[in-house]
């Protein structure tokens, strides 16, 4: 038996008792007559302490010896401290050990195992089995298996069975890129590995099973932006006999309870959004609804004056933003400047100081007189005190970049509190969205989308305008899950794909089986899926999924403590009837 | 909304309710004046009635036109039957239809949907989706959900953390054949789908990560035999800061937990037998212990006699087949005969019938007499009525040979019941494997595990005899999980690579992440695995692991519903630098 206790859990009730611990050595103080070691294990810190009063020679010689990591044993009686530190759950007591076993060395980790580290990023993912010691990201895991297990329990007391769909599938041009896996036995065919279970979940429900759910690793291979990862974690469900509003309770219903269980923040009922709505007051379809700052659309009291910028703009859109009359000058240029930068991409920007008397002074005062001031405050709800944002042009553009000025001033006027909670559905999505490249529309969900009740015949004359029974659900400006109603009868199915330039035969190869099946009673079926590693990071008051997976990748989809991707033989290249073709 | 209630709930407190159902149409009976249609859901099936009295003469006529599997929806009265059927737990009523609406149509299905369907493996493999609606594959489904959730909730409560591991991992020329993955984003390198999660466990353990759990996908590309998949799914577990002891403790419970909340079954305390012990005892090292039929070794009573078959033998070895003195004589030739089969592949088979008077009669009657036959008796435990069956030649292929003799028997003999629950550890594996072919040790259970204390001396002289911290878990005769203590010190790890014959540069290629974590501060751990797949079709009364899995690929690996593995684009290979190079 290597220990007795864990080192998170002696306490004043245990003085006098004899324990046996094991852990590593988070660090060792030695005064010479003295030496006082802190050891750690995944529940906490035990101090230990040797002394040469009570302590043999021989022992307290190793004692002085033990290295930082090194994982002990040691027996001994739990004593009262001297000091006690009440900042710590084993403050009161500490351990006088009478029996010490060094069970492995260490060599000097790279990087302190410290709550803050001095390790950077690439170091810490290289050491990554060392990383995990640290309270941070250990707790980030176990916090992880917490939600998952909420998880769980709450779907199947809600009476849905998990089933495990295969990994080895079929590639399909629809959406990112597949990752393939060479078959061996099946010569110059690949399988696929599931960007998400979506077919196989639609053919559980043609099935019967009417509440499915899987905790389900996905694929991916996209070039990487920042925080995304090839392979990732999906909550992913479906039902059977269900509306939009049945589908909407349930997953309501489970992000309560996880708010609930393990943030402890109750939220009685989510509110809900038309993504026109999203797009026109918070530029974006997953805004963050823990403050405010609508946009305000200036158009009708901003152009037909000399201002030509504006004039031109399909669009002349501002937010307010709280007490920002404050700023200086040279702080609006940096703002200004910041807008300009080109990942956010404005042109310029247009601002009117909000003054305490009521009065405004804008960078534009030679084409708006006060009265028109007044009206651009109205309609972007600005008070004395604010500064009025505004940025002019295409629509879609000038939307998206307010959006991003809108929460780079959140956070930095700290609106955007991790402890806070704030979902909302956004609904009615677009069924297509235009790939402006090709001039094709595409599946904004995916092709299995249900359009609204009505508006199928809109595809032939207004494809952009098709709106569909699809939702997400947004928590804190993030999108952490999204899904909708199927097509469950193969005729639309077909007139979908054909929208979405499938011709017959193509539609066939990819979809052919879930067409077939479509023929045999299909039930009206949707569902939803919810990125987990997403969903975890914002519910632990983070934003880096990064933080919450136990192995990540880097940027170039590398495993840099494993080493991975990596060559491969010549022989297990030839057994998969495979030459490399490098350029 | 779709339904009130379920097909499966209705009884008769509900008579006189009005409620609305959805679901297929199992079957239906026209009588012409009176139609009955057998509705079916995931939770049962409740009988729909319409007749010409009290349904309107348009939706008479709509009803008599339903087919089997079409999608409907009705609503309706809740009436009590006239003729109930106490078989079914709706047996009481039926529902008098007021509204039907039919939600989807259905082709005939290619097999009937009940519990004895008229559709081969191949057809309803092919049609999955529709196999999914009949009870036997569904239930299968529904079981494995319910195990799989006793096992998170157990090992939770126990202090596990579920801890995903990653996917895109590294090839290892270890153990079977890896999947792998071409990455696009790094030109000519290859990830590997894992075998197993054994190095990324290990790790965890290193980052004090000290109960870890994971229901996990597998992948290995084998030519599959029988009831092989290429996917399959593992319950893998590993502690640190433990011994044996531990191990087998927490994963006894966990097994006792299932048996009794999944089976209704107690078991007090699972039997232990050495892995030598079960080899000489039923030649098997996962012996099905729900009978008897124990080996007797026959070296000492049988041998030096003038039989030369058996003085030549290594070993000579029988089992009594209770009652098998019955056994005619073209009986007893049959047996032979299999025995002698390829698959078996003894050269013949001794067997001596007990009497009920207390005699013997032989087939090497010529060789040894009654005093002689009478010690056979003795040996193998064999009664007057029982027929003892006697196999001889080399030592290990006769034990596999009676083993399969012995299995074979029983399952004549309904000694095999699958109600009937016996796990058993069996313990003390070899350390090393001889390859017959190459001539060189192989680890048995992997390259991680630790010898026996004070064994490892003898890697250099005797490798073969060297035992394992190494156990398995077996129930009924199946290996359903197995496991080991681990090296946690470099040194050791370096000796055990040394023997299975890497270089020092293939040990560090392939491992040296695993060495160098060993560098920081191991702790001693050991940990084991589960086949889910086999335990739940084990705890289900099954064998066949095939229908305990949603979607299963065949003997060639393929999925024939979706028709996988399949050819990719041109554009994908470029992308991947990759060309076939088909023979």
């Amino acid at each position: 038996m290597y220990r007795s206790h864990t080192c998170g859990e002696l306490n004043a009730s245990h003085i006098n008792t004899e324990v046996t611990l094991s852990g590593w050595v988070q660090k060792s103080r030695d005064k010479g007559f003295i030496v006082w070691v802190d050891l750690r294990d995944r529940y906490g810190i035990t101090q230990l302490v040797f002394d040469e009063e009570r302590t043999p020679k021989e022992m307290m010689d190793r004692a002085q010896k033990l290295g930082r990591e090194f994982v002990i044993q040691v027996k001994g009686t739990v004593i009262e401290r001297a000091s006690k530190n009440p900042n710590m759950a084993t403050g009161d007591i500490e351990l006088l050990v009478t029996e010490l076993t060094i069970l492995n060395e260490s060599l000097l980790p790279p990087f302190t195992i410290e709550d803050k580290t001095d390790g950077g990023e690439d170091l810490r993912m290289k050491y990554r089995y060392l990383d995990i010691r640290r309270n941070p990201v250990k707790n980030n895991l176990v916090f992880r298996h917490k939600v998952t297990q909420q998880v769980r329990n709450f779907l199947s007391n809600e009476g849905f069975i998990e089933v495990e769909t295969p990994y080895l599938i079929k590639s399909t041009p629809e959406g990112a890129r597949d990752f393939v896996v060479p078959s061996r036995m099946n010569e110059g065919q690949f399988y696929a590995l599931p960007q998400s279970p979506q077919t196989f979940k639609q053919l559980l429900m043609v099935g019967g099973m009417d509440k499915y759910f899987q905790i389900v690793k996905c694929f991916r291979d996209e070039d990487l932006r920042a925080d995304r990862q090839p392979e990732f974690t999906q909550i992913d469900c479906e039902m059977a006999f269900v509306e939009q509003e049945d589908i909407l309770n349930v997953f309501e219903g489970l992000t309560r309870h996880l708010l609930k269980e393990v943030n402890g923040v109750e939220i009685e009922k989510f509110p809900r959004m038309l993504y026109d709505d999203a797009m026109r007051l918070y530029g974006n379809d997953k805004p963050d609804i823990r403050f405010g700052m609508e946009f305000g659309e200036l158009n009708e009291v901003a152009q037909h004056k000399d201002f030509g910028v504006f004039n031109s703009a399909e669009l002349v859109v501002g937010i307010a933003v709280p007490g920002g009359n404050a700023y200086t000058r040279k702080e609006i240029d940096k703002l200004i400047d910041w807008v300009k930068r080109p990942q956010v991409g404005a042109l310029g920007m247009v601002y009117s100081r909000c003054n305490d008397d009521g009065t405004f002074k804008s960078s534009v005062d030679k084409f708006f007189d006060q009265e028109d001031l007044a009206k651009w405050a109205d309609v972007t709800g600005a008070k004395p005190g604010d500064l009025i944002c505004i940025l002019s042009g295409d629509k879609n553009k000038v939307r998206a970049q307010l959006s991003a000025l809108r929460m780079e001033l959140a956070e930095r006027l700290g609106l955007r509190k991790p402890n806070e909670f704030a979902p909302l559905w956004v609904m009615d999505f677009p069924l297509l969205e235009l790939d402006e490249e090709t001039g094709r529309y595409h599946a904004m969900h995916h092709p299995f989308t249900s359009p609204k009740p009505g508006q199928i015949e809109l595809l032939d004359t207004n494809p952009g305008d098709v709106k569909a029974n699809a939702y997400d659900l947004v928590l804190n400006g993030n999108e952490i899950g999204g899904g909708s109603i199927r097509i469950h009868d193969k005729e639309t199915q077909g007139i979908m794909l054909k929208h979405l330039g499938f011709s017959k035969e193509e539609a066939k190869a990819q979809f052919g089986f879930l067409m077939d099946a479509f023929e045999y009673g299909a039930p009206p079926h949707g569902g939803l899926a919810f990125g987990l590693d997403r969903l975890v990071a914002i519910l632990g008051g983070q934003e880096t999924i990064r933080d919450f997976i136990a192995f990540p990748k880097n940027n170039s989809g590398r495993d840099v403590m494993i080493d991975a991707p990596a060559a491969i033989d010549e022989q297990q290249l030839k057994e998969l009837n495979l030459k490399l073709d490098l350029k």
